[in-house]
Order: structure tokens, then C-alpha cells, then sequence
């Protein structure tokens, strides 16, 4: 409406007001003045609205997690795959809230920080005392954007009491110590520290390591704990199979539809990670981020693609367009970028997109060889090409571009440099963060698993959750023509074991959760009542 | 590409060409000129951008209902659903160009407005005069939002011309007079006015009256005349069941889509609200309403899933994390806040959307024990939490962000000050509102009724919108297989009653249109044909 | 963070460290360069963030296409249609980057291009020079779009390499040279060229004919030469159908998904064309764009679903709200506009969006009649409709909208000026794009066609592409309970001629392939294996 209103409010800021009485050098002066509140001003709107449409992206990016999950899942889960998406972001936006942002930034951005460094933030909790409140949404959606990537490997059988739990755990502790130390200016890892570590410090602009990395390697240690879903590596009979049963999704049009959520989102996510838009040469750091956006996934998505084709085509003799691999062929792709996003050239974008679509297709193979089941390949897709992304840096990150965006360059890509010290800052930033997240994550899991709280019990599995859970006979269950109706935990505790238990029988294989400490009642009650 | 186009431009606009002429004194005028017009400049490109941003998101928000509405409607009315959410934005669209804007600010911005007040506005029809067409394109938004938020209750039931209609008069003229009161500077009731009513004005920084309140209450009034769907509180005789048939919607992973695209949406609708966001402050107020539209949704949902449990398991004996509790929890929590986001604190934030759950639970109990039939529960959601969203303004409003938003302050929240003014004036409001659309809409649609315009026919209803109305026998009925292929409003005209006529007479019961005056030639038709 | 960092980066950049040191000459000389380098910092910034906003936006429209296609197909073609949106992405992304960017605007932003005309780019080869990259990320997502348009027309029977290699040549070539022409200053038909082809150039803001006519057109020969599904127009045995089988899609819910998901990606098509918005009236260039972006497609929606109203009603007695009328109507208004939207004013948006619908209702009728398929009407939307937005340019440019854009308005729309030169300049360019695209895509796909990588064998349409190319057996298959189990091309070419294909015998018709190049091999096997 008023849209010299800047003007007008820094003339009154400053107290300009009749310029007439003024002695010329006062005039001067005063314009100077003026001119540095106005642009100081402009600056702080053009910055504030670049944060929420970062954030507002980056956001969406949840609804992207959402629908691939959904597109991954089995018709009888969904209901309980889109109730853990929804869920973890409230608990993130609680959890980030309260004291996760708190340990990240808490007082990295106040006047006495200076250049010492800490291993956690320990003041702003609850945002007492933060000005900048934009930049919490960001961050917010950041911790929410790493909390979500487990949840599409833990989908069919994971219980929903610990997945609530393990969102809090994460975003409230373990993932905001990662930021902190590699985000902050205070971190000992941080590139933007004032003295980073050897010089360089840990460079990860967006964040292949800080968000895919920490989320895809708790996925890992989480399904491993878990174990496979039911039916997917074993039968009935707790038999190994001979080709594991993929157990696709039901819908690729959910999948694709949440890929380009995604992609979108990522816009947000590898561009807003420039945070303030209005220092010189940001325009290019926003740009040229955006770019490699575009290059690396479109890269990775036909290096899958065409590599999978030949790999089929060797294994059965006919070649096949696998719409999975160019799914999360694309999402390797720019998980791999998010850290280089901004200190790699376009053409090292597409390297690293060329190789980010085979490290998926090996690492998923790898998987299941392994025997640890992935119901969204969110682990090859995140962890395995997060920690790629990140090494990718060392050997591709530009001085000029490391300039730019860090202010130093002293220690540029081994390909321009033949200097290994940002690899060695590079690897000890990564082995800080496994060690971090095993630390931390293997007890809890275990300690959920002991407590019989992670994984759901056999027959829920075998029904469907939603049906167990959310007592969800109608919905989405127009294919469940299965014949009797099944029952609900409540129906079973009053009506005692079922017949069909029997045939779900595993207490002699390891197809179900990996420690075997959950509680499995209703699988070790003796004979079925009705004599089968 | 020409960057300081801006610069040149103002000075051939100021005819500053040769300034080595000019005495210093003309030099340091010349300068100032040049400031104010540069920092001019640019703020009307930041605002427009702004808005531009803000108003694709509030625009995306149709999505967000669509989807929801898909997710909860029946397969056999997807179509009819589907099409009632596109043709009320193209509705919104015309309505709001050619009278809706000018009822709602028309005048509001020209020279010789002053401080008179007005009912209504009378000029700037057909956008004649408007120099800021970017305001009309957010401001359209929201009148397309207060129209769609009907659309989910009346689904399943409801004909499509008094569907249109209702959408021309709601966008047309009831909603922009509710905004001209509220948001226009000559409203009686605006915050923004100059002398404001007894100094504080009805306070609703983003809508939770103006939109939703207006939307949520039509919804009402249209509910309550049309009658519930057949078969969701009596059975075929119109006998009463015992428990009402939840009659659950098809997909919850389009319901969980529709919730992130509005909240996604909600960023632009309660951020976007700042409007201008180069005046001093306006940062602030942005950021703010940022992190309250992510604070209170996640409270909310929260707070819903968790009470619903309990209140689930004190009922059956058995807790159910509900879907659709999170999912109009979220959505309840971002109504509630939508009018305080930028004038309370996080905290109150997070209480806000911590009550704003039960509410909604509380609300939706309350209109099955009425039996107002709400497809979609947007009743509970827009209305119900509207109000509550205006009502707590009342109590949490902060002096500092009143201060920094309407430029007054004298009455805070009764939390801060113990004054009741603002109460006062938040409940006066919201009377008005009632009151207004009670008047306008309530004859409407009696009249649609006693045309005969407003429900679908028995056999339309039972057999689905989509195979009477859009000849849809194919699409999206792939679980049709009901045996005998449904008969076309055409052919039932040529044939005559049908056998299975006898089985949906309800002339003795009241679970039709609740008036019953909607001509139903077909249930009263004396014998069937056949005879059955 | 430290968001007066403008300043201080200018002053050091200036050198204006002490300024009490200066003399007041010089003083008042340092503070203009001061406040040109801040304006002209802050311009850059502001640029850079609108074309990533805008570009985001456009991307997204990729999500918008998919989810169209998704729902206009038969479930057992998703994977397939969904693959080849994503792989065009990724194709356009590389052809972009490497060539098409080079091919288009090469040169046309460097120090010494002058006001020579060119017919191609011949520099910035992968970038190579290019400084500001985010206007590639805009342009790339524009290919993309061209590239798209023709996925759905080819749907369900095309091969993934016929369309990976088109997708190749038209966003590395052919649209590129289109785009020169019209959009770079070099290009002969360029409205933006320092002396215009007679004064005018060709108007295509946005790219009605740039990108939806180029695309649309493309469309319309691939389909001609492919020839329709099998069963569309003819039964079995090759005989015409009295009636067309309409071949419906899976899920209106997706369909109307995808329209508002372009429309709102339209937003950033169309205001982000504005490119640089921090020049002088560029707020209203952007303005008057969005409100026409509104405008245009609910009439066209409107107008769309009334006309085939009362053809229905003429045709079959009884009037029927077509979705697919809306939906399409809709999309033919945003085409339309595409071009005109910044240069005409809103009353002419309706009009325009008025006669879109008929237009896009006559011209899918004519294909019918002329019994090509097009899968989800792409060409009566983006061909027909594309060609109508240029024309309309013609008749309704307004002057002062047109000097804004451009700086020139000597021909203004024939309804202003009675001077025909615009639509001389308009026909003109369609005739070049239509030459053009006709002289290389008609050789390309007739070549595909002889080499038998254009379309699908009969088996494979027959069963589904889904399951022949992607092994998709279980995925989105929940109603394919077709009995015997298809029959991969690899176990068909191991295992000889199937029973089924004598019914899929079409020798002597001509409803496949229209020029009966393609190999066959199946079908002129001689007799079936097992003498059916």
C-alpha cells in the first residue's frame, strides 16, 4: 500500500525531519544515515520473505515424503504410513521448538559468542531471546525434513509408540548436536567458525550429511534392529527365500507425484540454505545452487535408469525400464548434491549425479543381501549417498565458489588442489556424525525393543495396521476382499489365539525382529483354540 | 538482466542527467530525491513479488481442499466433488472481479477516503481504478477459500447448480461485506481504521472469522437444511441407528496430501496477510506468523490424537490413534491461529493449538448428536475453531505485536492488561458476523429447497453423483461392481419408477432435507412400476 | 543474519573506509556511487529470488502434468506414463544444459551482441560464460513443460525410446530455435530486438506459441503418425466404431490434482516471464499478468462446461457436466493467456478465456472426427489453444501494456489501433514455428516409425505397457484380475505366438501404426501356435 514507507520510517527512525534547517555537511550525513537504514531495511524484508518461501518449500517437502511413502506401502498400511508422517512433523515442530533449536544455534547468534567453540547450544530454549524467528522455521523444517526419511523404512511394522518416540529423540537431541556442530559458527566441525577446523572445516552447505546422512543411517540401524517385514526375505516357515519378495507399493502415480514434491521442495531446501540473500555475490550462490539442483537428480535419474537396464538385462536376459530406480536414482541425485550444492561447478554436478544413481542401485542390492529390508530404499537413497555427496566435496569443491560462500578457500577440491585436507575434514565430519548416531541411537533402539515397543506383533502385520490400529475396516480397503473380517487387538485379547496363528508361527527363524525380545504373546500361546 | 535499471531509472525520471552542474547544495537535493525514489521502487517490486508469492500459495490451498475432499467422499461422488472445487474458484474468480472486490475494499485506497465509515464499499467495480491488481489476486484467494470450505460438508447430496449459486452469492456479496467491516480501513469494525472501534477494533490479523467463521457457519446452515446423507443416521426405513454409519471416505492418502498442501498453503494465507513487508517491523510481524502457523497445527494435532485416544478407550476399551483426528486437529489448529498468528507469542501459540484440538473433537460429537451431517467435518474445523481463533485473540493478544501491527495498543489481551475492551469488541464481531450471514444465507437457502434445487433426488444419491450428473459408468469405478448397471436421471424420466425406488422411500422418516420441500416425484410415485 | 551487509559490502567495495577525510564534493560523489551499488546489489538479489520462485513454480508444473496424465490413463499404462514425465525432466535438464541453452539465448546477453539478427545461438555452450545462471533453471523448467505436452498425447502406446529420443531433439533443438526467434533480442521475430520485424515483433509474453503451440503441435504429428489406441475408434477386426470408446481414465481426483497444481505453477510461468522485476512498472507487468492468469482460466472453465452442456443436452437429450470439459476448459484459458497476459487488460482476460472453452471443445471434436487420439486432449489445449493466445495478442494488445513490456507500442491490437501490422507479426511467427516444427519433426518421427521404435507391439498395448517394460506384475494392478497371467516380451519371444493374438490381428485395418511401417512381427506371424 505505502510502499515508501521505509523511507518515511527511517527518516523518523533518525529523527529527520525539516532538512531545510541543516548545515550542508549535516545534510550529507544525515543522507548517509538514511541511506544505510533504508537499504538495511529492504534487506531485512527481502531476507525474511526468502526465509519463508525456503521454508514454505521445504515444508512441502513433507507432503513429498508423504505421498512416496504412500505410493511404496501396501494398501493395508497407509492409514498408519501418513498417520508417522503427520505425526513426526508436529513432534518436530514441538520437539525444535522447545529445546532442539536451542542446542543447535542457541546463542551462536548473539554479541559475546566470539570464536570459542562448543559441542551444544545451550541458551534460546523455547526462542527466548531470538530475534530472527524466521530462521527457526527454516531450521524447523529441516530437523523435520531428517526425522521423516525413517519413517518410509520402517513402514508396515513398526509400532507407533516408537516412532513418535525416536521423532522426539532425534530432532530434540541427536540431530540438533549434528547441526550444531557443523552449522554453527560455534561448531568445532562448522565451516563458518571464525577459525574452522584445519582451515577448512566440515563443508556441507545444505546438508548431505547434517539431514541424510544422520536420517538415513538411523534408518539403517533401526531396520536392522527391526527386522525384515514378514513374507519379505522369509516364508511362513521362517524359510530364507529364494528371491526375496519385493513387496511393491500400491500406487506410482503417489510415488512419482512425491518425487516431484521433492525435487521441488529441494529448490527450497539447497537455495534457501543461503539464508541471507542480500550480501554480495549471494546471487550467485543462490544460482548456482539451483542449477546443480536441476543437474545432479536429472543425472542420476538416467545413470540409474540406463545402468539398471544393463543389470537386468545380464541377470534375466531382458533389459527393463525400472520406474524404481529412476525414482530413487533422481532422489540419490540430489541428496548427493545437497552438501556441494553450492561450492561445485554444473559439470561436477552431473558427476556426482552420474555416480549418485549406481551407488543406489549397489548399495540398495547390498541391503538386501544383508538382509536388512527398506520398505522405501530411504537408506541407499539417503545415508549411502549423503555420505557420497559429502566426499564428493573434496574432490570437487571450487576455490572460488568455496570463497564465496565460507569466505576462505585455502583448502579447495583435491581436483583443483591436490590438497587432501578438506578430505581429512571432510571423513572426520562423517565419522563424528556415525559415531554420534550410533552412540546415541543403538541404545535407544534397543532399549524400545527390550521394552517390546518397536515392533508390531505378528498378526497385526499380517492384517494390516490400519486395520489393528486405527480400526480402519472401510477405508482404503477396497481390495481387502480377503474373506473373514479381521480382528482387532481388542477382539483378540477377549477372544483368545487364533486360528490363523498357527500359520504365522516364526519361533524358529529370524524373520522377525532381530533380538527376538518383543513381546510375542499371542505367536507363543500354545495350541490355536479351535484345534487346526 | 539490467540490474540497476532501478537507479537509472529514477534519475531519467527525476531528470538528473549531467550532475556536474549542480551546486553541492542542488547535488545533496538531487541525491535525496534519488533515494527516496530508488528505495520506493524497490519496495513496490519486494510488495508485489511478495504477494505474488503469497497468493500462488493461499491459491494452492484448492488443491489442498480438493484432495481432502476426494480422500472423504465415497468413490462413486468423486467427479461431482471434483468439479465442485474447481468451478467455485472459476465462481470466486468472476464474482470477486466484477462486484466482491468492490463491496469488500472499493474505495478503501484513493485519495479522499478519510475516516468516514462505511457498510460497504461502492467503487473500483470490474477493478476499474485499481492500481494494485496484485491485492485483488490474494485478496480473490480468499474469497475462493471461504467458498470451498462448504464444498466438503454438502458432498455426496448436494445438486450442482445450488452449488454454483450458493458459490456467486457467498463470493459476490456475503463474504465481501464481512471483509470490508473487518479488514477494509472504513470498516465499522476494522483494526485498521483510524479511530478504530472503542479504540481497538475486531482484531483478525489473517481470517478466523472473516474466512473461516463465514465459511464454517454457511456450512452450517446449509448442513443443517439439506440433511444428512441417507444411510449415516437411519437406516433404508428411516429407522434411527443405533450407531451413525461413519460412511468413510476412499483414500486417506489424498486426505493426509489435502492437509500438508493447506498448511503448506496456510504459510502464504497467514504470512501473506502482512500484505506490505518493507515498512519497519514488518520482518517481525512476518516471522512471527510463521512459526505460530507451525506451532499451533502441530500442537493441535497432537492434543486431538492423544484426547481422542483416551477418549476412545474410555468408550471401547481399546485406544485408536485416530487418522482423522490428527488430520482435523492440524487443520483446526491452523483456524485457530489464522487470526492471532501475528499478534500473539509462540507460547500462546502452542495453547492455542493445544485447545483448538478437543474443540474440535468436542464440536464434531456435538453436531453427530445433532445429527448434522458434515462430510468432511469442516463445520468443526472452520467454524468451531473459528470462532475460538478470534475469541483468544481476545485473551493472548500481546501490546508489542498489536503495537507493530495496527499501530495501536491501548487494549491487549486480558492476559496482559485485564482489560475487556478488546473482548468486547472480538465478541461484537463475531455477533455481526452471525448475525449477516444467518440473514442472508438462511432464506437463500430455504428458497434453493423449496425450488427443489438444492438436494439430489434419492436414486442419484444412493447410485452416486458421478454416474447421474457426469455419465461417469467408468472412471474412478473400478470397485463398482454392484450388479445391474445404475440408471441416468434421463432414463429414469423415460422409464418410470424403478424396483429398487420402494427400498429408499423415506416419506415417513426425517433423514431427507430436513424441510422436506424438495420435489421427490420419484419416492412419492405411488407403486413401482414392476411391482416389487 | 547481518543484513546491512549491502552497505558495508559497497563501501568496501568503493573503497569508503574514513569518510571524514573527504571533502564534501567528495563525499557527496562517494554517496552516489554508494547508493547505486546498493540499489543495484539489492536489484540483483531481489532478481535472482523472483526467478528461483518463479522457476520452483514452473518445475512443479512437471508434478502437474504427471498427475494429469495419472489420472487420464488405464491403470495398467501408469508406471509407463509416469516414467516418461520424470525421464523428459531429466532429458531436458542435460539437453538444456549442454545445448539448448547455447542454441537459444547464446551470445544474446555478452558486451557485443549489438542489433544483428540471428537464427541460432552459437555460444555458452554448457554454460560456458554465462553469469547468471538462474535465468537457465527458468528456462530449462520451460523446456521441460514443451517436452511434457506431448507425454500425455502419446500415452499408452508409444515406446519409451521413441519418446526419450524425441524428448531429446525437441528440447535440444527444435524448441530452442523457436525460442531464439521470438524471445531472444537477436531472434528475427523477437519483440524485445532493438529494431522489431515491422515495428512489432511477434508477442509472446509468456510463450502461448514459444512453448504450448511448439509443443502442441509436436503433438499432433507424433499422434497423427502413431496412429489412435487400439479399440478407441475401431472394434477387433478393424472395423470403425459407431461410437468412439471414450478409453476414460483411472482417477478424477488425480486429474483435477494436476490442473490446480499448473495452474498454480502457471503463476510462475507466467508472472515469473516478467524476469527483472525491479525496473520501472515491472510491478505492474507482474500485477496485470497474475489477475489475467486468474481471469482467463475460469471463464474458459466456465465457459467450457456450459457450452458442452447444452451440446450434450442437443445430442443425447439431457445435459451433462463434464468434468473433462472443465478441467480442459481450464487448462485451454491458461494456454490462451499464456502469450497475451501482460499485454492485455483484464476485461480482454475473459473474453479470451470465454471463447478458449468453445475452441478447446470444437478442435477435440474435430480430432475425434478426424479420428486422431489424443490421450488427454493436449492438442485442443495446447496447439489449438496456443495458436488462439497469439492471435488474440493481435486483436487486443493494449498500448500502454505493450509499451511497458517492451518500449515500443507503435502497432497496438487491432480493437485499439485498426492497424493490422501486430497480426500480420503474429501470423507471420506462427507460420515460422509451424514450418519449422513441421520440418523436422515429421522426417523424425517418420524415421522412428520405419526403424519400428514408435510404437508398441499389439500384445503389449493390448495387456498394458506396465507390465511388459517394468515387470510391474502387482504394482497399481489390484483390478487387472484378468485370469491367465500376461506374457512378458521376453517369455513371448521364447515361447512363440500366443493364442491371444488372433484376436489383436489388425492387418487389414489401419488402427494401428497409420503408416504400417513399424515391425509387427507378432501379428504377421502366420498362424497362432495353438490353432485358435
Amino acid at each position: 500500500m505505502t510502499s515508501n514507507s521505509v523511507y518515511e520510517a527511517c527518516k523518523s527512525a533518525l529523527s529527520i525531519s525539516d532538512t531545510s534547517k541543516l548545515s550542508l555537511q549535516e545534510a550529507v550525513d544525515r543522507q548517509e544515515q538514511l541511506l544505510e537504514c533504508t537499504v538495511s531495511s529492504n534487506a531485512d524484508s527481502i531476507n525474511s520473505f526468502f526465509l519463508i518461501f525456503a521454508s514454505a518449500l521445504v515444508f512441502f517437502m513433507q507432503a513429498g515424503f508423504a505421498m512416496l511413502c504412500a505410493g511404496c506401502v501396501q494398501k493395508k498400511n497407509i492409514q498408519n504410513t501418513m498417520l508417522k508422517n503427520l505425526l513426526d512433523v508436529c513432534g518436530a515442530a514441538l520437539g525444535f521448538y522447545t529445546v532442539g533449536y536451542a542446542f543447535a544455534y542457541g546463542g551462536s547468534y548473539g554479541e559475546s559468542t566470539g570464536s570459542n567453540k562448543t559441542f551444544i547450544g545451550t541458551s534460546n530454549f523455547f526462542l527466548a531471546g531470538v530475534d530472527d524467528v524466521m530462521f527457526w522455521v527454516f531450521q524447523f523444517a529441516f530437523s523435520a525434513s531428517c526425522a521423516t526419511i525413517v519413517a518410509g523404512t520402517l513402514a508396515e511394522r513398526c509400532q507407533m509408540t516408537a516412532y513418535v518416540m525416536y521423532s522426539i529423540v532425534l530432532t530434540g537431541f541427536v540431530y540438533p548436536v549434528v547441526v550444531h556442530s557443523i552449522w554453527s559458527p560455534q561448531g568445532f566441525l562448522s565451516a563458518h567458525a571464525s577459525s574452522p577446523l584445519w582451515g577448512s572445516g566440515f563443508v556441507d552447505f545444505a546438508g548431505s550429511t547434517v539431514v541424510h546422512f544422520t536420517g538415513g543411517f538411523t534408518a539403517l540401524i533401526a531396520a536392522y534392529m527391526l527386522g525384515p517385514r514378514r513374507g519379505r526375505f522369509y516364508d511362513d516357515r521362517g524359510k530364507l527365500l529364494i528371491t526375496p519378495n519385493p513387496m511393491p507399493g500400491h500406487s506410482s502415480a503417489l510415488q512419482v507425484l512425491g518425487v516431484f514434491i521433492l525435487w521441488f521442495g529441494w529448490y527450497g531446501f539447497n537455495v534457501g540454505s543461503a539464508v541471507s540473500i542480500t550480501g554480495p555475490g549471494q546471487p550467485y550462490v543462490m544460482s548456482l545452487a539451483a542449477v546443480n539442483t536441476t543437474l545432479s537428480p536429472a543425472s542420476a535419474c538416467l545413470s540409474a535408469i540406463i545402468v539398471n537396464y544393463f543389470l537386468a538385462e545380464r541377470k534375466t536376459g531382458e533389459g527393463e525400464f525400472s520406474l524404481k530406480a529412476s525414482i530413487n536414482g533422481c532422489l540419490s541425485g540430489l541428496v548427493a548434491i545437497t552438501g556441494p550444492c553450492a561450492v561445485v561447478e554444473p559439470w561436477a554436478a552431473i558427476i556426482i549425479g552420474l555416480l549418485a544413481g549406481p551407488i543406489y542401485l549397489l548399495s540398495s542390492e547390498a541391503l538386501v543381501r544383508f538382509r536388512i529390508d527398506d520398505a522405501v530404499d530411504a537408506i541407499p537413497v539417503h545415508m549411502f549417498n549423503g555420505i557420497f555427496g559429502s566426499i564428493a566435496v573434496a574432490f570437487l569443491a571450487s576455490p572460488s565458489r568455496l570463497e564465496l560462500v565460507y569466505g576462505h578457500s585455502d583448502h579447495a577440491g583435491l581436483f583443483y588442489s591436490g590438497d587432501g585436507t578438506l578430505l581429512a575434514a571432510q571423513v572426520c565430519g562423517l565419522l563424528f556424525v556415525l559415531a554420534w548416531v550410533a552412540a546415541l541411537m543403538t541404545p535407544f533402539f534397543l532399549l524400545l525393543n527390550k521394552l517390546g515397543w518397536f515392533r508390531t506383533d505378528a498378526i497385526t502385520e499380517i492384517t494390516g495396521l490400519d486395520q489393528s490400529y486405527h480400526g480402519a475396516a472401510n477405508l482404503d480397503a477396497d481390495d481387502h476382499s480377503l474373506g473373514p473380517k479381521p480382528i482387532s487387538p481388542f477382539q483378540r485379547t477377549i477372544a483368545g489365539p487364533n486360528v490363523r496363528v498357527s500359520v504365522l508361527d516364526n519361533s524358529n527363524s529370524d524373520h522377525g525382529s532381530r533380538f527376538n525380545v518383543r513381546t510375542s504373546t499371542l505367536d507363543d500361546s500354545g495350541p490355536p483354540a479351535d484345534g487346526a
